[in-house]
């Protein structure tokens, strides 16, 4: 029977291994799409990618996978605690890929692909008018995904939990409530501050080379290993590819250098998590991130807790000012890190500061939250976006564009439920920091002095080598001593700006 | 009966398509490989690789394909002349694939592995005793392959069969052995000459980017389009990708600019044969380039008969010397023409010029040809080597390596058959090109001002749009009034090399 048990597990991390593969086979065509592709390719591209995500949907979802979950399930005993925790999350994705009814997953590809089309239009003219209709459509049927997953009287809950296992309504709302009341009045005191930064960037040109050569030596330096990744240029930055072959991606603004760079330490955050997966169990969940959620908070503690550090720049302003000696003249290293920890009121979500950033997030989570409520309805969204972002900013969009409601590309895609990863991944950075601290109290120097071996080993052992086989409430209990919550990122965002602004 | 014929025909099609599709995945897959991807990737690679080279043989080679063929087949009346071609040609690949058992496939994928693996090393270090034996082990299979296709009593006709339809031990010998009776004292006479080229280029520096940059310049000028297409860098140069994504790849020798030049002009002309296929029957035989010698026949074209002659020069020089003035100070278009016709007894194949090049490609036939027939063993191949480039070229390699019998990947991963394909590109360029001076008096004078319009045209419609249509010997037959030949062929060589070294 144990043996029985034994051959079914290793059939079903087999085959997993085979959607996996095709999975990365997918990430390198989407990887090129964004980074090579020719125009006149886009049409091939489209149907290679669907052809492999269909053969993907095949493998994941075959009769034969579902027999071996059982097994693997009824005689969970013969199986070590890893092995399960494999045979739970393979069953989890099982369990989402066979739910939702074919007729189902295609009407919602097929609008997702017309309310992004349409999405792109109204955005450019910044008329709502035109793209609600065909949001209205793309609301009802993720609706009905969501009751094709079930979920316990609250639809948002089954849409969060694609992108942040475990999370809830209920969760995130308490989260957000006691993010709002220090970080909105926060925000105010610092915009208030008579300390400036002193420097517009605009006024001199970084080449795109520049900025590359030195975003290269950096992650090189900060521990990305090269021999299994590589950095190029995009028109949207992302990190794509996994174990051997990570992938990053940037777009370079030669009149505002500091979004390369922290873009770059970004990418890199979550590349350092996909290179610090297990290697032995790669092909299965033990070897994948835990959750977006997580994935952030790697990429928010390289780029905002240890990028935009004054420790950082002791160690690498130099190295910046021996690239742009010219474009930098007259600008200490404390001008530098006040520059780039600059807070403002602003509108648009990807060009946010750390500490407003969140407001921008928690006005889309409500909004959510009360779309599939039925609180709210898709004609509502201007309105409230704008009233939202008067109340957590202080300020209005001239109209429902670039800078307003039409903003995002998310809901055009139909990815309810992912925007509050962002902040969950901010706020589990902010405990994550407060351990390592306690763990290595000598963490500040380290940084000051280029030394990042320590940090990594930190992050590896207590976050990337799990991959998804603790909760992430149980992953943050093992290497924090509790569960996921404000306190921490909040005490780090007071004491940060409060020293900065001189408040 | 005819609607069921039609159903069968558009299934039939369609499965086709998805192989294909397969296969331009895994060329996109093999570019990144040697343009992108970090060494660590190799394995990841390796399996991706793996996973969808076994997707397609499945699904070309299943039961339902077998029958839809039949369906096809049977009531051939139904069909129109260009469908039945596709059915024909569906069919060859069928058959081909599913003739060869299992066993003898993982067995020479094993073979070729451990053959191409001990010949780098061999090769390294010029010693053929340590890759006769499994040379030996690599040709045993091969001629099992042989018989797995099946032929007429020459095993070697199944393996040319692979690269060049139609072509034979018979009609390839005869060809060849008219060839020789003119290259060879032809060469000797041109070697001869008193007409030197008058410069070396070892002496100055040709950087890659400004390389690159005329190269970029000099496709698009000729008519690549670059919205369907695009140029990088690799070890290895190569064209691949399809209609809407053409790639091309070149690699730099910043001391002789000519290599990359017409290494780049090469992998166009076969990127212009992939842009030039017909749109609407993508994705089945009907877009597919006919063999391996009609693509060369373009690359050699465009190369050769086009980008080495002093009429494209006249158009050219004057910008390749506002790139590199410095570097060609004293340089005549006239010596710049004949330095890139420089003719010489060489060693090695890839660095061979125009005049000597099918020398070394007829050795390697005939030692093919002898090696498949029994005439000789492997443990002759070092001494048939050199008594044959002695008797064509009149030098004798210095051992066995990279100058002599171990200098070529081919043998290494099994590719037996290839060769004869360069050579069979280079005679039917021959005939294409003379027909096409007969159909366009006034080409030379296009090509001085750089209009390349119409003899793209002429290639698109002669050679590029009809695919797989039609056999080789009728594509001659329609381009030219005549089944391929060498006599055009000779003719050029003897007047461009006459005319060139004053003979």
């Amino acid at each position: 029977m144990a043996s029985d048990i034994r051959d079914s597990y290793q059939e079903l991390t087999k085959v997993f291994k085979q959607y996996s593969t095709l999975g990365s086979i997918s990430s390198v065509l989407q990887w090129d799409m964004q980074v090579n592709m020719p125009p006149k390719g886009a049409e091939k591209r489209a149907n290679e990618l669907a052809l492999v995500s269909g053969l993907a949907h095949e493998r994941l979802t075959s009769k034969r996978v579902g027999e071996l979950i059982e097994t693997c399930k009824s005689a969970n005993g013969a199986l070590g605690e890893a092995e399960r925790a494999n045979v739970r999350e393979i069953s989890r994705d099982y369990d989402r890929a066979t739910k939702v009814p074919q007729e189902l997953v295609e009407a919602l590809s097929r609008q997702r692909s017309l309310t992004h089309d349409v999405w792109g239009r109204a955005r450019e003219k910044a008329d709502f008018g035109m793209f609600a209709p065909e949001l209205e459509k793309l609301v009802e049927l993720t609706k009905q995904l969501a009751e094709a997953y079930g979920h316990d009287g609250t639809p948002y809950n089954a849409l969060i939990d694609e992108y942040e296992a475990g999370a809830t309504v209920a969760s995130l709302t308490k989260m957000f409530d006691e993010m709002k009341v220090v970080t909105v009045p926060l925000a105010e005191k610092v915009i208030n501050s008579k300390v400036k930064a002193k420097f517009a960037f605009e006024k001199n040109r970084f080449t795109a080379e520049k900025q590359k050569a030195f975003g290269e030596t950096l992650i090189e330096k900060i521990g990305f290993d090269k021999q299994g990744g590589r950095l190029d240029t995009s028109i949207h930055p992302f990190c794509s590819g996994g174990l051997g072959d990570v992938r990053l991606t940037t777009r370079y603004n030669e009149h505002a250098p500091q979004q390369a760079i922290f873009g770059i330490i970004h990418e890199m955050g979550h590349g350092l998590y996909e290179q610090g997966v297990a290697k032995e169990t790669y092909g299965t969940p033990l070897s994948e991130a835990l959750s977006y959620g997580i994935h952030e908070s790697q990429s928010r503690m390289w780029e905002n807790y240890i990028g935009r550090s004054l420790e950082f720049w002791k160690c690498f302003y130099p190295q910046l000012t021996s690239v742009f000696g010219n474009e930098l003249a007259g600008m200490s290293v404390e001008d530098w890190v006040l520059a780039v920890n600059h807070v403002e009121r602003s509108l648009v979500r990807v060009e946010a500061d750390e500490l407003t950033y969140d407001l921008h997030i928690i006005l889309r989570f409500e909004i959510e939250r009360d779309l599939f409520a039925g609180v709210i309805s898709v004609s509502d969204l201007p309105k409230v976006w704008n009233q939202k972002i008067e109340a957590y900013l202080g300020i209005t969009p001239p109209n429902d564009g670039k800078e307003g409601v039409l903003q995002d590309v998310h809901w055009s895609g139909g990815s309810f439920g992912y925007f509050p990863s962002y902040s969950v991944g901010n706020i589990a950075a902010g405990q994550l920091w407060k351990k390592m601290h306690a763990d290595m109290p000598t963490m500040s120097a380290k940084i000051e002095k280029g030394e990042f071996a320590d940090i990594l080993a930190w992050l590896r052992e207590h976050v990337h080598r799990h991959g998804r086989r603790y909760s992430r409430d149980d992953l943050m209990k093992m290497a924090t001593g509790k569960p996921l919550g404000t306190q921490d990122y909040l005490s780090y965002l007071e004491e940060k700006f409060s020293s900065l602004y001189q408040l």
